[in-house]
Formats: structure tokens, sequence, C-alpha cells
């Protein structure tokens, strides 16, 4: 037969088993966070009529698509899970209870060039709560929490939720006389932390066409910090002076106003006023989530307010607001930081039960028995010396081998092998599965483990 | 703005949210049931190189596959589970440990004719254990029990996992001088059930060219029924007559032969020499699986041993045992025939929170207190009439309302309402999760229920 060499596309993250079961546990965290706070799991197809998902078009996306025919279809892959929920509820508006929420965690494709660490293939995990022509803003303010629950989750302490309010810089840049040109003037103060202050003030003056004092008072605008408190208290001094700032400062103090309350504690939350978000698409609250210690990889939880998510596709106003998380490069990332805790096991079976009795009735029994209470046991069914057995477990990295043979079966019970310090102990089989239960919930961690002074 | 009518393309599954948190249901068993037996979760690329995948070519697939360019890129979706594993398996042969057992859950495409029931985006549920060179058919004898435990999982007990050997197939034909007609035969035979005796026997005859006293024969075997111990022993009295027939019998003695250990009930298991499986990619233990209710169906859970995965992509025999789950078109057709347990909740949350007072921090943290509790908990931020806050309860079919007005607030409590019952208890919150808790653990029930008479 010929051989075709195996390769799989460059773009496209394909994990190995140990790797693949520290992405599972993340997954799964999101899963948990994301149904703890009443999201309904969603699912759409990764296919869609290309017309449907391109009905905003433009841009990079059109570039980046992957699109092509089949018979009488034009089709398209998914470029990311917000389109394909606005066709959904636009769809199915009928047959939805609003607020409608739903978590989809799935793979979105974008047809990039190739680098480190970016990929074609990747997974996004969204949630959003969707309303039908008014959504109250505790939503709003409910959403630092799951970022917070999620990224503790994780095991991560140093990271910050940044949020703002584009009513609040849309109102004072209308104090300023330049509501005409807020979108411009938000697309680049957003750059700020890529670009720095001084290229920021070049292009508002070069390209946006504002006056070099107006661009100070722009930058020092965005410059206010401090803690909570003293930003909102220095944002409450230009209070009165424009109706949407107003506004913007009302879904600001409703958003802080309760993270006590959420549990999110103060060191894991910020009010930014740099934070604008790139897309016209949010019109209030904006969210970013940046890990203190790595700052270079930008934000790793994004979001933020909308009004209007299904505007293409149904003629009724249905306001929202959602955060997502690039998952697949959050994985990489934090990989390639060597930030995944490695005391935690990655096998695939928390014991390997082998048999050694020429008949392994009783074996498979006690496998059988193991995973009623509760285990993940794989049965080693190879004919092999002892030591290949013992060494297939320590290669898997299985944390314990549980050994059956003569003198085990005469006693009705079972010898466990601790595979990392080599101790055995003979129990029933009850008693057995405790044991390693007990071992493995000591062993428990967190999924990441912060380095203790950043790098 | 115009409106473009959203749709979602025709063979393409796309679920309401109750359908949906059954659906996740399923796939939360699979995997569960998939990782108790130690197989570790892979996730491979959705499109892959047209070379690659294609690299056996041919047949209906080519003609099925979504196949497309990008760049310099002939680029394809998978159409199975499968050959993503033989390229997984050849491309980081290094890097694995054998035997190699991994589950994948995971959407693979067909651009099949769109009809009732097919589609062309579905969940295959796949489990393969892999050896390097040789693997022991205690493997194959595991598979049952996971079967058994998945479909016993999902609430089902009257199901058959029907199992033969290819090999006793294949050595029974050579008796009869046949071998250089086995594949013919065996792909005719495996039509039994649809096309039943007469014409098998017609086609065995007219197109595969043998006698009609050679096909009464093998339509004479292939009927060999009763309990496994008597077709057992009926296959027992053609031994010691074709070496390839020893072999599968003796194949067929090892998987039977432990059905008690691994709690397999004798009931869900069937020795039945009419399952041969189509493909010639099976070279010993084959698997169906049948609802006994519902055999217009057919396999709901197919397989095989098989002596070379990946013989296109490498120069290594890797033989294995896998089996396939259809997962979309199972819950299509247990939808479709009413069979989901009406009594278990499907909302996204176990309880909604409402805030009854003019500051939201004491629902708020309320919320957070039974999310901590392990419940799955919305807050409900909206701001309605009592009445509709119900209404909304009702509608997402939430089973508790969590009310928390003034007077629950000075006792340090809040109000639980069943939203089935209507009966309401004031407790403090820790004692609310548990008596939800409870409540839940109460109404807990099969998956599926099965019509206590057939249908």
């Amino acid at each position: 037969m010929d051989i075709i060499k195996p390769r799989t596309l460059s773009g496209f993250m394909e994990l190995l088993p140990a790797k693949q079961a520290q992405f599972e546990k993340m997954t799964q965290i999101l899963r948990d966070t994301y149904a703890a706070y009443g999201f309904a799991p969603l699912d759409t197809p990764v296919l869609e009529d290309a017309q449907i998902l391109l009905a905003k078009g433009g841009g990079d996306t059109e570039k980046q698509i992957y699109r092509f025919s089949k018979g009488d279809n034009d089709l398209a892959m998914r470029f990311d899970l917000t389109v394909p929920l606005a066709k959904y509820v636009a769809l199915h508006y009928n047959d939805l209870v609003f607020p409608f929420r739903r978590y989809q965690i799935g793979k979105v494709y974008r047809g990039e060039r190739p680098q480190r660490g970016r990929f074609r293939e990747f997974y996004q995990a969204d949630i959003d709560i969707v309303g039908d022509g008014k959504l109250d803003t505790m939503n709003e303010a409910e959403i630092p929490a799951i970022i917070c629950k999620i990224f503790r989750g994780f095991g991560l302490r140093r990271f910050q939720i940044r949020v703002n309010n584009r009513k609040i810089l849309t109102g004072f840049y209308a104090m300023l006389g330049l509501e005409e040109k807020s979108g411009d003037i938000m697309r680049t103060v957003d750059k700020l932390e890529k670009i720095g202050p001084d290229k920021v003030a070049a292009i508002l003056v070069e390209d946006c066409g504002i006056t070099p004092a107006q661009a100070s008072e722009i930058l020092h605008f965005t410059n206010l910090s401090g803690d909570n408190a003293d930003v909102l208290s220095a944002l409450e001094s230009y209070a009165g002076r424009n109706e949407i700032f107003d506004l913007g400062l009302a879904e600001l103090q409703a958003v802080t106003g309760n993270l006590a309350a959420f549990g999110v504690p103060q060191e894991n939350f910020a009010v930014d006023l740099t934070i604008a978000r790139g897309l016209d698409y949010y019109t209030g609250t904006v969210y970013e989530t940046t890990l203190l210690d790595y700052p270079e990889i930008g934000s790793v939880c994004s979001g933020g307010r909308y009004d209007n998510l299904a505007g293409y596709y149904i003629d009724r106003p249905l306001p929202g607001v959602g955060i997502s998380i690039g998952l697949t490069r959050l994985f990489f990332v934090l990989d390639d930081l060597g930030l995944f805790n490695p005391d935690l096991p990655t096998a695939p079976a928390d014991a390997l039960v082998l048999p050694m009795t020429a008949q392994p009735g009783a074996a498979i029994a006690l496998a059988e028995d193991l995973r009623s209470a509760g285990l993940r046991v794989q049965l080693y069914g190879e004919q092999k010396k002892f030591k290949q057995k013992l060494a297939y477990a320590d290669k898997l990295g299985v944390p314990f081998a549980v050994l059956l043979g003569e003198d085990e079966l005469a006693q009705g019970k079972c010898s466990v092998k601790n595979m990392t310090t080599g101790e055995q102990v003979t129990l029933p089989a009850q008693e057995a599965a405790q044991y390693i239960a007990a071992a493995l919930a000591e062993k428990d961690g967190p999924l990441i483990l912060e380095k203790s002074n950043g790098r």
C-alpha cells in the first residue's frame, strides 16, 4: 500500500492526550460556571448559508471566511458565535423565552495567515443574555461575577476585569463638541495600551482632525485613575452636562455598586476609561480582562452591552450583553507560559487494574466495582510481563495500579500501588476505591499555578 | 436596514433550549461512561487536508464530502472520526502509549440528499482501543460492557447487543469451498434483516454465483439461534475443520465468557450469526445494537475489531477495536418516538431568584450562596410585576422560584416556591439550597422512558 505522509493543517490545534486532558478541564470549568448562572447550552451548525452569515458583510471577515459551494448551496463556516446567535434568536424568536440566556462553546473558523499562537480553527466560549425590547442593567452587573468565577476556577488570582461604558466616552466627546467623531476617537483611544499616548494623540489630531487641546483633554480624561471610588467620583464631577454621559455614569454605578454582593474581590476589578472595544456594535458597558503578569497577551475575555443583536434578520430591537473567551488561544498561551499545574494527573484513568491470574473474571469484576464507586478505571488486558504492565501505567501517568494476584484473590482483597510513591496497600475493593479517591482528592489543586512573584 | 430572512440549512440539526438540554444529558452520559473505562478524550480538526482524508478514496465518501480550496490548500470536512483517528495515531505514533484508548464526540459532515432523520452535519460518539502490533481479545470482551453501561445509563432496558465474529463466517464459507467469495457473501448476508432470507438466497445464487445448496447451508448456519450457550455449542460442532473458524470461535468464546463479570445482563446480549457489517475493514468480532421495540431503526451502536487502522499513513500494523454511535440520529429517533422522560426538568436553572426589594444586594448575595451550594441559579433582573416574574419561571420550566422580599429579609430567610405544586416554604439560604437539592433528587429519573409494553 502506498503510504501518504500524515499531517495536520497548520493553524489547526491538535493536542496530545495529556494536554487534551488539561484543555477538557478548562472547558468543564466554563460549562459548569455558565450553567451555575442559568445559561442554557446552545449548539448551532458550523456550516451556514453564506448569505446569512455575511449579512453584515465587509472587511476582514469576508476575506478570512471559509466559503464554498456544494450543489446549489452557497455555504460558509461560522467565523464567530455571535452571528449564528443572532440568526438563531431571530429564527426561533417565537419559541424562546426572553431574557434568553445561552452559552455556546464551539469551534469557529478564520482563514488568517498562520502564525505562532494564531489559529484558523479555534474554540470560542460565549455567553449572551438577550432581551426582547428591554434588558435591565442588572444583567451587565452580573457579568464580572461570572468572569471572576471562571478565572478563579482556573486557579488564577492575578487578573483584572476592566470595565468602562461607551456612553460615558460618547457623552464626554460630546461635551467637547466632538459627537460626530465619537466612533473614530474611540477606535483610536482603544489602541492606547498598544501604541502609547503620544501616538494616540498624533492620530487623534492628524487622522481624526481634532485640535491638540482636545486630544490632550481626551487623554487626560482617559487617564483618570485610582481605585474605583476615585474614578467614579472624578466622573461625577463631569455629571449634569450631557445626558448620554449621565446615563452611562448611572449604568457604570449600577455595574460597580454590587460587586461585593456578587463576590467579586476589589483586586480583580477596575473601572478603566481606556477600554473602548473597537466595535461600534457595543453601546454601553464594555469589558476586558487581563492577566496582570502577562499584559502582552491582551484581553482574554471581552464583551459588552449592545442594543441590537439581530437587526439584519428581524425587525425588532433585541438588546443584550455578552462576553467571549478565545479558549484555544488562552489555552495555548497558558501552556506556552508553563502555567499548568504539573501535579494534577492528566492520565485518562485514575487506576489501572492489572489481572495477574489465569482467569480474568475476578479482575474484570474488580474493575467494574471500582467504576461503580466513581473511579475512572482501565482494565489492562495485554499478555505482558508484570514489569511491562507497570511501565505502561507509568508512561500513561495513571496514579494508581491495582494488582489482583492469587494471594489477593484468596484474601478477597486487591493491592493498590501508588505509582508516584511506590507505596502499596492491600484492601477489599470498596476500601481500595475509597483509598484511591481520598488520595486523588489530596492531589487536587488549581489547574493553573501562578508563579508567586509574577514571572 | 434590509432584513434577510433567517434560516438554518436543511439537514443541519438546531435544537430549541429544552431539547438541547436533553441532548446535552445524552452527551454527558457518553462522556462519563467512556471516561469511566479509561478512554482519553480526543479532539481533532473538523477540516483536514483533502488528500489525507481521502487517502482510501472512492465510493460515496468522495461524492458526499464537503471539499473546497482556499489559497493553496485542498481542504475537506471530516466525514467520520475513524480516518482522523488513523491520521492522528500515525502522525503522533512516537508520542502515544499503546494500547491507546480514546473517545471522541464530534460533528462529521456528509452532503447526502437531505431527508427526514438524515443529517448532513451530525455527531458521532466513538471509542477505539488501538494496539501497536498486537491487541488482546480482552479489549473486545470489554466493549459490550461499555455499550450496556451507556444504554442503561440512558434509561433503556429493552436493547440487545448482537455480536458475531467475521472469522467464524469466513471459516465457515471456506468449509464450503467459498473462501474467495467470502466478502461478497458477507455483504449479502448482512442484508438479511432488511430484505429477508429469500432475497438473500436469490442474490447469493444469482450475483455471487454459488449453488442453491450452498446458499441454503449458509442460511441454515446463519440461522443457528437460541440462547448464547446453544449457539456456541452449535458452533463447536463445526470446530476442527478450519483454522480461521476455530480462531474466530475462540475469540467469540473470549468475548462471551466474562459477560457476567462485566455486568452485562443476559437479556442485553446475543450471539447473532447474521451480523457481518458491510465493511471489509473489520476482521474479527463485530457488534451491532438494536432497540428491541424499534427494530426498524436498525443498529444504534456498531463496530468491531480491525487489524490495520492506519495502513494508509504508516507502515506498521495497528490493530484495534472500536464502536460508533450516530448520536444526532439516535437523539432524533428517540425524540421522534416520544421517549424522553417528560418529568425531567429541561430548564437552564434549578432556581430563579426574584429580588423584591428596592436594593438588589441581598438577592444577589442569596443567588451566589445558592450557587455555592451547587445549584444552577438565575437571578431575575428585570423590572416586572411579580406575576410576570413568576410567568417567566413557568415558561422556562424552572422548578423553583426563590423570593426575597422585605419580610424574608427581616427574618434572614427566603421563600422557596415549588413551581409545579405551588407549595411555598420560608427557610434560611443554606436550608433552602438543601430543600431544593433534595426535591430535585426526588424528581430525578431515567432520561429515556421505555413504554412498558413496547409500543
